[in-house]
């Protein structure tokens, strides 16, 4: 049984790591740290979660406790990195699910996020969290960077056809669509429902600070072909929509490459292929990515959908304590199930 | 041809305003007084409205024109009292789309709007421009006030009712559903696409400001009988949905008063008598009010629906313009019509 | 260890009951009965599912098997008679989600339903099952009517405000807005994405067939005042909102009432008391029945929200089926919790 | 003055065509023609044109008069192919808003919409009326092809970078993103409001019959480089989100590339170029076209947004007749303008 210290637990991923941490068997004790939310309590913010957890105060985050042995840390970008270098030197388990430990290369860093990274010295020795990845290796894991919602769905889509077919590559397309929840909860003109009933829009086109870390993990891959990346708000709240174009230069094995996602997935829980496109609607509320391939001749798109706050962040958050730790990757994020299933 | 000054124009209710004065063909000119949005442009604003108006700048309100002839007020409650009495003294006609000239009373108006009201010998002269009740007077008319947006929705469904059956009736309860836009631009929390997709919340209870006006408009009408009423928000941006359910001492005869209803609208093109219950769909984007009544033994159950940014704004408030000057009620928020149907 | 039939799971509710019987630590054994969906598996018709719950043939129900223990019935009304009198006789216990068993009075259910009753002997002896009700009793019962969804959300407001003001209620007023999923699956124009998108529209008006039902259960703990009930399709798939009018002979406290409320839910665990109007979108994905009362002199307005297709109807199914053999009455639609609290 | 044949006017398109003709200035005359809905009048099917249009009979097809000047015909593909032949040998004009008249080779089209083509003498002589190309030539115009709602989104924004960098482009990817008014009003279980809420969905990957057709038009423009394309369903009921990627084989001009959309769309009067990707509110209920270009190095991103009943349907339909007859090209579909602006 584990303590854990969650820094920022006001916003949308933070209701839900209170959610799971609450379900969580390993876990007896939680402390949620704030500024501005200090004088409330979790179910004053959260008022939806009465009879779901116990009300308890924010604590003031200027007085954060070392006494816990994890600390989830969900604050905005360059927050961050005025707790972890203390946490980490203090022994302490972190994991982050804003940006500021992604990118390894602080320069990239700075170019993207337009701040001055002050622990660079932490960026080597990080893991990059993306759970469902067989690859991803959590031996020793002391500081996790929890992946971003949009990489989260493009990754896990496009990993498998980058590892197998680097070299057959001439460009990758991902067209990703979010719900409004990815800007968070802070009140701005262009996310109230009267603005977006009914309404698309894309933004930060070519500048949006997902696309180095896309960037980056598939170039871990072996990837170094043509790259464009487009984020657009979805006039809902919740769940990420991707879509990857990928032209070959030469005719793709449909059965080769399905077989070949099939085993590299072969023990990752919460992926699911599919056989025709995901509905948004089937992985939003759940901690599954979703994915699927349709294949013609030297074009290929893979289509991938997740709840951005869930797979995107908190639930994936969750499963990078659970792998830390060594314990069931489904604890605490999926309903408790039976040992024999009903039918 | 008119000059026309509109005093608060980046609002919704000021869009839609700028858009029917630029159709309408007895507007000749007009301009746009802000304050905070004084060093932007109207397309700068309203981007969507390139092609439709030429842009045109903000100007100062302090440095407010007495050129025109008549002045669009459309500001917050409490802000309006800063211009009228000095528009008024100077001969100008003036509509309010705001609530300091609703209530007649200028103790009721300081119970519920808690304000100051600075100018209460206007009160008495303002005329209530509910311009699709026939009975609504227009001589004379300098100062009108634009009635609220459910007031307009429940009082055009319920007048002829309460006219024809004051002594009958026992209770009237009116739930009315609004969407977000009528709270207007200014960014909230709880008015967030995230916060209010798939969502429902009553609000205001028992205090809402629209409650006196209508009660002050029914009583003038001869209502005395119990009476009460709740508002929601919509997951939606535009619209108002109005449910009043009546009681009676006897059976109402439905022939009767669905006769009633037709003689009295007779000559108001903007209500649409149902003989079922109107989808909102049918009047969104129009300055319509769509009525149907449902009549068993002594039960009457009443359902308006209207968009709140027309019919209980600026559609409502050209309308109110064209009446104050014996124009045709159509001009600007109608589509040309020809002469002769298609058909 | 219990076995379960359930006979139509191929609905909104089939699918919600198929995941909490899969839950359910008392459930060893469930198969899912049809007609036109025999020839399919549960995840033919519920991809979401996958990786939830194993897949499973649908079974012919016209080869029911009797060696179940329960049998949820989830079929259109005027269906469940074809199956409860036989089940009943062979001594199975049966939920029936429509709307058979619910009225007492055959005469009644033939002039609302517009069918024959074919088994008004099993009438008297049913339970009508609203599982928050402390009142509810569960001694002996074999058959349970699972309330209609509109019933449950009115009358869990309704009923300790009923009780303890019998005499003093002049009118009460429903007004009540419900997801489109209370309409099923079945493919029609008006609930089309197409034609619901932003829109509102009353239907059924004075004749709903959850309006006796509502009076039924009203009048046994003692109503019989003036009452209408108007229903109302929101553009969103899940959820009702429920908004009640009150007027009394005499002013009401505030205080009392409240404290009657609470007295009365004090042991039922899925009603949360508000001290401001619910937000839909907090019981949503929940069993919970939230509700607010808001007291003005001798009006009262009740709002309560509830989850359509849970509350009202799959999740207060498996609740009665705790309830009906004493277990636990979260087993199945609570997720586990922990005997400690995080905080 | 012309007379106006409408074959199949009870769908989303044909209601917009009905409201656009009665608008229209030169139209004198509209016939509306079906087959099931034959016993039906116009209101009883469009009841939200009460004031707006006066009522009509939709008349037997089968009974077609020849009377007219121009046909409208709005029926599903294939059906089109009974009754073009004999109106353009009759001499009539005819806009055709389905498929059958767009793809010039019948081979394409019989294997893509798997229907023999029966009148392929037709495909050589008609117009593919993108009517804001400059360079669609309506000399001797007699049968119009109406462009796709998903072509005409793509072309117009992909047509002058294709005619300017040909030989530059490595590679064209368009996602494409519509809401549910494109599948039309037949009610289908995954159309459904239950189902589509909150939800996305990519369908006919790789099999979309509009891909045939862009790829038709950009080849004529000199296009044959890489090319993909996907569709999406959003949750809401209209519009047309459309993002295309390029990848180039230089470096693009930003400045360079703008001026030519510039001086190509310099007479298009409903082609909105944005300097900030446009918002799909923005579009919805006019006939405008925004586009937005994104350049970074040798990667273009070009947004476009529509209103797909209008500008992809029977807008752009009004347009085709206006240009065919030489008249203003937004006659019908823009409300009418005064000749000075109120600015």
């Amino acid at each position: 049984m584990i303590s854990v210290g969650l820094i920022g637990g006001s916003g949308y991923t933070g209701r839900k790591l209170i959610q799971y941490c609450n379900l969580h068997p390993e876990i007896s004790n939680l402390k949620v740290y704030g500024n501005t939310t200090v004088s409330k309590t979790i179910l004053e913010i959260f008022p939806e979660l009465q009879n779901e957890v116990s009300d308890s105060e924010i604590l003031p985050v200027d007085k954060l406790s070392f006494d816990h042995d994890v600390y989830f840390i969900a604050v905005p970008h360059g927050e961050a990195l005025k707790y972890v270098p203390e946490l980490i030197e203090k022994g302490k388990k972190v994991i982050d699910l804003g940006g500021d430990f992604r990118l390894t290369n602080n320069k990239v860093y700075e170019r993207w996020y337009k701040i001055n990274h002050t622990a660079p010295q932490l960026l080597s020795n990080n893991v990059y969290g993306l759970a469902d990845l067989p690859t991803t290796d959590y031996t020793n894991a002391q500081l996790i960077a929890n992946p971003g919602c949009y990489p989260t769905a493009a990754l896990l889509s496009l990993v498998p056809f980058v590892k197998n077919y680097t070299d057959e590559i001439i460009s990758v397309n991902v067209a990703a669509y979010s719900g409004t929840s990815g800007a968070g909860k802070t009140p701005k003109s262009h996310l109230l429902m009267s603005e977006m009933d009914g309404n698309v829009a894309a933004y930060n086109l070519g500048a949006h600070r997902h696309e180095p870390e896309i960037m980056q993990e598939l170039a871990k891959n072996g990837f170094n072909s043509l790259f464009a990346f487009a984020t657009h708000l979805l006039p809902i709240a919740v769940g990420i929509y991707s879509t990857s174009f990928i032209h070959t230069k030469n005719k793709i094995d449909k059965e080769k490459i399905e077989k070949a996602y099939k085993e590299f997935y072969a023990n990752s829980n919460f992926i699911r292929l599919r056989t025709s496109p995901p509905q948004l609607n089937w992985v939003v509320n759940t901690n599954y990515c979703d994915i699927h391939l349709s294949v013609r001749d030297n074009q290929v798109i893979i289509i991938s959908a997740i709840d951005n706050l869930i797979k995107g962040a908190s639930g994936q958050a969750v499963q990078n304590l659970n792998k830390m730790f060594g314990w069931n990757e489904g604890l605490g994020v999926k309903q408790g199930e039976k040992y024999e299933s009903v039918f």
